[in-house]
Parts: C-alpha cells; structure tokens; sequence
C-alpha cells in the first residue's frame, strides 16, 4: 500500500464528479506558524433582532411583511439574480464576418427563473449546529416540499414528489406556488458567516431556480452519466461511498442512510461530501426515516464544524441532485449529495484563500483530506459552546 | 444588434477559453447600496523596511541573506508548494475488487517542480501601479530570462529562447539555473494585497513549476487547440481581439502590441484580459519593442485599478503562454495572454465573494464586462496618490 506516500510527497488528486484536478501539498503543513489562539466564539446575539429583515413579524425592504412563523419561512428574493419574466433575447442574426466572429466569441443565453430566501428557525440567534435534528427536520421537509412542488409534471421523480407532498404536513409560511413557466434546474445552498459574505447571522439559505441547467451540476451529471456507462450501470457515489467505508480514513461520520468523508479530492481544508447510501435521486424519495437521518447527519456536520475551531464556523453549502426538469437518463444518473465548502484553514480567524496559483493554474491545498477527516472525527459530541460556563 | 438588451435581462456567457458559463445578472446592480466612502489610500510605507523577508540585504526564514540588490531578485520559495525531489510514487498494484475501485476513485500522480518568488523592486512601498514602464521593464526581461532558461532543449521556441537570452542583460540576482530534471509547466503570477491573502506589501510575484500541466492552462490550450481546427488554422486569441477592437465597448486600453479588454465573460467585476495582438507564443518571442509595450500595458492596467476606487487595488494576476515543454502543436496553439482576477466590486472595502451559487452551480456577476470596461477607460491619467497635497 503505497498511498502511506501521499501524506509526504507532493502530488495532484483527481475529482471523478467534475473531471478537476487538485495540487496536494502535505510537506507544507509542517511548515511553522504561530498557532493563533482566538477567544472561543460564545455568541451574544437576542434571538429576536427588530432589524433584522428575517425574524418572524418584522419589515422587508420592499415593505412586505414577515409572518408570525414558526420554524421555516420562504419568501422571493427582492433582488433575485434572476428575473421571472423579461424581454425575449436572441442574438442578432449573422452576416458580416465580424458578426460571425460574434457568433462564435460573444455567446450568451438568456436565464429566467427565480431565487428564494428560506429561513430555518424563528431564532435570530441559532445555526444548524444549535439546532437539534428535530429543529433540522422541518427545514428538510420544506425543502422537501419545495422541490416536489416545482418538479416537471412529465418528471421521472412525479410520483415520488406527490407521494412525498402528500405525507409531508404543508407549512403555509414555508411554501409557495411555482411559477407558471417550467424551470429546469433547482440550486439550494447556504452561505453561513462573514467570511462568506453573509451579512444576516439569521439561519437562512437560498434556493435558486433556473431555466438552464448551471455548470457544476452539469459537469458532474455528465461524470456520474459517463461513470455509468463505462462501468455496466454502476453508480459512482455508490461505489465512491463503498470503498471509503471500506478505508476508513476519510470517513468523519455516518448514520444508516448517510455517509459524511472529507472526499479525497476535497479543495477546501475541511471540506465535507454528504452522501446517500442508496440511489436516492432526489429530496422527494427520501423516506420519513430518510429525512430524519439526513437532519441528524447535516446537524452533525455543522456541530463538528464549530467545535473544530470553536468558533461558529463559515462555510458554503449546497444540494446536488435531479434536475426538476430531466430526462429518465439524467434522473438515473442523479445521486442525491450535499457539499460543504468551509474556508477556514487553521483557526477561527486563519482562512484559505482560493486566489493566484488556484485561479490561474490548479487548486491547492496543504493538509489532506485524510489529516482534516481525522480532526473532524475528533470533534465530536457536545457542542463546545453548550459547555462554557 | 439585440446586444443592448444584455444591459437589461439575466443571461449567461459562454468562456471561449475554458468552456465555462457565467451568470450575468445587470438589473441587480440597480439595487440600491450606500456607497461606502473609503479615505484614499496613500501610502506611508517605508521605502525599506529592515523587517521585510525581501528587501535588500534582509534575512530571510531560512537563514539566507538577501543581496543588495537592484530591482529583481529571484530565489527559491522555502516552503514551496511542490518538492523538487520526492520519493517515487506509483499507485499500488491492482488485485482486488477493493483496488479496482480505488484505481477508478482514489486516483493520484506525483507532482515535483521548483517554486521561486521575484521582487519587483528593491524599493519596499512600491507597487507596478507606482513603477514607469521604465522600472517595470527588468521585471519583464527577468520573466523572459527565467521561461527562456526552463526551456526544453527541443521546444519549439528554443531559438526564440536564446536569442532572447543573447539580447537581454543578465541579472545575476534575477536569475537561477533550472533544475536539472526537464518540468512541463512554469507558472507566473502575482498576488497582491491582504484581499488575496498576500500579507507583505513589498511588490513581488511567485513562479511555480511543475512536472505537469495544471488543470486551467490545459483547458485553455484544448479550447485553443479546438478552436484552430475547427476553423481553419485561425487563432481564438487573434480573433477575439480583432473583434474586440472593432466593437471598442469592452475595450480599456490599446498599444501597437498589446490589448486590454474587459473579457465578455469576465467573472471578477473588473477582471481583465490583456492580449498580444499578433501570434506570440511566449515571453521570448516578444521584441525588445514588444517588451516595453507589455510594460506600458501593465503598469497602466495596475494604474487604472488603483485609480478606480483609489486605493491599492488587490488582484491575482498571471501569465498563459506555452508550456516550457510542449509539443509543436501545443506551442502553435498558444497565444501569449495574462488575466487580471480583482475581488473588489463597489469601494476599497467592498469586495465579491465566490461563493455559495458561484461554488455550487455557476459563477455570477451583477455589472456588466461593458459597465467596468467604461468606468476603467475613464481611470486613466496620472496615479490618483500622486496628485493628493
Ligand atoms: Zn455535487
Ligand atoms: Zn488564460
């Protein structure tokens, strides 16, 4: 066994989802630095702020309204990054040679859809790492809920969306009707802290929806699509999910329907993958079980997240699963996953930093995936902050 | 020309040069902010500063003194990112079905390279912002020396290499000899400011060279590569500039050598590309003229920057040519460019963050390349510090 190695020498990991490399620098983290000693972050927030444009009653920008709601609310984003509706666009036809030239250099498509805000506790003042699996749970089943309602009517996933709409209680405050015009591709994520560029400590995420299939999800649709093909069917996050069990090392965490690894070709320090132990392809087939092993598991995430550096930890985070408008082939190929993208590298206040080299040339990263799956394996438990006296 | 409507609806932009999308939403810049008055930025740095790893005559981490140097001065990094010598790594014989996976999952190459850091200046409170193109050009001549030494013996550009070192003055703190093992891929490129994680002010740039070639200049070299044979032996590079010239909205600023534009599918606010307009294929093809024209161009997109938002603007920068080793058709396909990746987006202190969506789905950007292209053709003129009483 000759990967003993990587922990030493200097080497590139390839990511089987997007077809990335990644430079592995492990010699780097012995370099020395002054282990920065911060103050663990206790939080001294109310759990209800009047100014803040998410807690339960208070006034949005626009002048709406929030309602008296209980856990979840979701509401369309003021400034969304897309719009509903607009002008119709269509390149300018092509004739002259400089606008073939355009034709070829200046592509653009136009995107309609529309973004959400969708907040997971009444509390101003708690995150996912407060909050017990059963807080967690109505968040999983609005999100739930929200995917099922914007499903295609011809999706493969239908049945299971109405099945799952039927035996999820509504939530009044945390839904809304689609719009009328069928989107194809739905994004849920979270932005949590500062470093992140999240201004509101609210626990909140977003949910954007699209009429084009974005990049990333695309990317890695076309490599689990590819990985079936060339392996007789089988599914790449299965057996990626067999063999770290198996290994061991990467695993930081697990439950009976999900595995937590610090992937072997993670970018960020303490990046985390979040996987389905069975083909799940959407929000919509994850038994009632399911979604509460998915809260236990997300919770736990967030919970050794913030005990690692005790501080309330930054990260971004998001869902990759089914398109809500796709074909029998890419629903097939779809293996239900979250990411977790934390920056943060040594302590609360030393982050890594995607820039020169990363932008320019390839990712890199010093410690390994192996060395940041034991330190999170080792933060388990309590939540520090619980503990202080 | 249906193009003025991309001022007004959310779109996506196809990248030529790496096969990526963007998300363009404008009508989000609409939003309404309070825009942050930051006090300029002047500078009260020492010209030398007896502290600084790279001033001249200074001790470094290691022990190592620093000559007095002139204006370059180039050494290895001591905690490179890659190992110039490393054990010998080959993933472990497959038997099992257990190792069938992990061949297909777990997939690893060594990676070995030199890394080297480059003073700009000997001068500590100087940026390119600040140097004529008279000071910036031994900047460039100790670029060209360093690609054109690295060179394979039988690059395609080897003459062009010795001719170049015949015709510039040697440095003798600027430069070193190449490791003796032939490497595939040299990477220059800056950060600047704490923004990009760079913590000392004295103006420098790092060079990184690696047995392989990274992820991001293999992209562009297929994309480039494609795009010759697919219509007929023409260069990407050389067409878009041509018609980025004839449109003139995206352009910042011109020589007879050298292009600046906003790219159609910048991703960073205020990203730029600067392109060579006729087919060089690296450093030491330009001509002594060329040389002076990069300088030029340089130092005035480091001008415009600062002079934006008056303040030291941070960016990573690097340079794309052809692999120190490649083959014919790979240095054919080459064409001399360098990306400027600023963060700020509104002030001095209001930065974009590539987050969440951007990490999850898709990069966005609210302005359009067309908006920062203007506000950029209007920064030009005399560093904004220089006129302040
Ligand atoms: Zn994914
Ligand atoms: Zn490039």
């Amino acid at each position: 066994m000759s990967d003993k190695l990587l922990d030493d020498i200097s080497h590139r990991r390839y990511n089987p989802l997007t077809g990335d490399w990644i430079l592995v620098s492990p010699h780097r983290s012995k370099r020395p630095w002054q282990g920065q000693q911060e103050a663990p972050f206790r939080g001294d927030l109310p759990g209800y702020d009047p100014t803040c444009y998410l807690c339960p009653g208070n006034q949005r920008a626009q002048g709406d309204q929030n309602p008296p709601y209980q856990n979840t609310f979701v509401f369309v984003n003021d400034y969304s990054a897309v719009k509903e509706t607009q002008q119709d666009y269509a390149p300018s036809s092509r004739s002259s040679d400089g606008e073939d030239l355009a034709a070829r250099l200046l592509q653009a498509q136009p995107v309609t859809g529309r973004c959400y805000v969708l907040t997971f506790s009444a509390k101003h003042n708690v995150t996912l790492a407060d909050m017990a699996p059963a807080d967690i749970l109505p968040v999983i089943q609005t999100w739930t809920r929200i995917y099922a309602s914007h499903l295609s009517a011809s999706h493969p996933l239908r049945p299971q969306a109405d099945k799952a709409l039927a035996s999820i209680p509504p939530n009044p405050d945390g839904e809304l009707a689609p719009p009328p015009r069928q989107l194809r591709y739905m994004q849920i994520f979270e932005n949590k802290g500062a470093a992140m560029g999240c201004s509101n400590p609210h626990p909140h995420c977003q949910i954007w929806t699209t009429s084009v299939l974005p990049d990333e999800p695309a990317r890695e649709l076309a490599q689990l699509a590819r990985y079936r093909r060339e392996h007789g069917g089988q599914h790449l996050l299965e057996d990626y999910a067999r063999l770290e069990t198996a290994r061991g090392e990467r695993v930081v965490w697990q439950n009976d329907g999900f595995l937590v690894v610090c992937p072997w070709w993670a970018t960020w320090p303490f990046e985390v993958l979040l996987i389905a132990k069975r083909h799940v392809r959407g929000l919509v087939e994850l038994t009632e079980e399911e979604r509460k092993q998915f809260a236990e598991a997300v919770g736990e995430v967030a919970r050794r997240y913030d005990n690692l550096f005790e501080t309330s930890f930054p990260y971004s985070s998001g869902i990759h699963q089914a398109p809500i408008d796709c074909t029998e082939e890419e629903a097939e190929a779809s293996w239900f996953h979250m990411h977790f993208y934390p920056p943060l590298l040594r302590s609360a206040t030393v982050r890594k930093f995607l820039v020169g080299y990363e932008l320019l040339a390839e990712p890199q990263r010093d410690i390994t995936p192996e060395q940041a799956a034991e330190r999170l394996r080792k933060c388990g438990g309590e939540l520090y902050r619980n503990l202080l006296s």
